[in-house]
């Protein structure tokens, strides 16, 4: 599959490797494609040959699936850099956690209560079919679940098109192994799923590890 | 033990009353305690004659343990109400969340990101040793942790005082079978549980039931 990855930080370069390995052919778009501004991206793209360095814009045009994989505090321009308009009917994947570090650590969130980044992005890209999820897990259980807890724990979503969080699912699934999907419902629920990052960051500190995740029990 | 229960809502009520079937004995707090104000209050009164109303204040002079269980727009008033010189020294659960349900369905926080009630309540009464716990799980939960996931699940708790949290797990663990706790730190972490209602509330809606719990998983 052809897959658009917005990032090219730790996330976006951990997604498009593990995808890359899966046989996708990964754009990956950053804000001046010209030349890899870092040397690990420079080590990702001689690794391999079916990862490309565009610019956002370019990186969508002819993406099948479309991966937001940067820092909450870039996320709308980037969106504004894709062009919304080109992002119209994708399937968008939105991992992003709006973190303000900007107060120290631990981060507060730049929005939340009342409305969510989530929310946001699918406002400055309507026509885009935003699907929020894996962005209550670190990379490493994004891409092997089956690496905490033997697989046997929820990744949340939520979006407002049925049919792009089945799509979501169905993939991830394949790719990575997920087994256990909670469909919350429109994208107003990405408030929950972002709001719990405080109580992530608390967890992750308390446990030594950001490997982990949770499992919802009745 | 002489247990004072701050609040006679549903939640009150219904740990007032596990709690007297357990051995203890429970005063509740209420604004006036001239006579109960509910028929519902009235019922757990003449069901159990271990379970007496009071004054908040009046509620907490010879309590061993002090449990604040009333709704977040409340909670700071009845801190007042029992005088926070008067909670010198007690260990004090919070289960209380600042949900605000003035915009309507799911309610928006009155607090979070940047503080949480769990620390203005450690505020307002600097003495008292509170221990914010409980308020991720509803109460047929908190006193019967078994009857989900057999209670394999997590009970998150923060507070400042160390011998505080173990003394509350200690009471939890002996009174309803908790068996996993994970102490997340400081009262500050407050902002990390309560800011996971708004999850909370849409897995509750996604789940359709209340009776549930997390587990975490590595």
């Amino acid at each position: 599959m052809r897959i658009a990855m917005l990032g090219t930080g730790i996330v976006g370069r951990a997604l498009a490797a593990e995808l890359a390995r899966r046989g996708d052919e990964v754009v990956l778009g950053t804000r001046d494609a010209s030349q890899p501004h870092s040397e690990e991206l420079a080590e990702l793209l001689g690794e391999h040959s079916t990862i490309t360095l565009r610019s956002f814009a370019d990186a969508v045009t002819d993406a099948e699936l479309v991966v937001l994989a940067i820092g909450g505090d870039h996320a709308l321009d980037v969106i504004a850099a894709a062009g919304p308009d080109a992002l119209d009917g994708k399937v968008l994947i939105d991992l992003s956690n709006p973190l303000d570090f900007s107060n120290g650590y631990p981060p507060t969130l730049s929005v939340c209560n009342t409305t969510s980044l989530g929310e946001q992005i699918q406002a400055a890209a309507p026509g885009a079919r935003v699907v929020k999820t894996l962005n209550t897990v670190n990379v490493a259980v994004m891409t092997d679940p089956a690496g905490v807890g033997a697989g046997e724990h929820d990744l949340f979503l939520c979006g407002n098109d049925e049919g792009a969080k089945r799509h979501v699912e169905a993939f991830l699934a394949e790719r990575f192994g997920w087994q256990s999907f909670l469909d919350l419902g429109d994208i107003t629920m990405a408030r929950g799923t972002e709001m719990y990052m405080p109580l992530w960051l608390r967890v992750r500190a308390a446990l030594g590890t950001s490997n982990f995740n949770v499992r919802v029990v009745r």
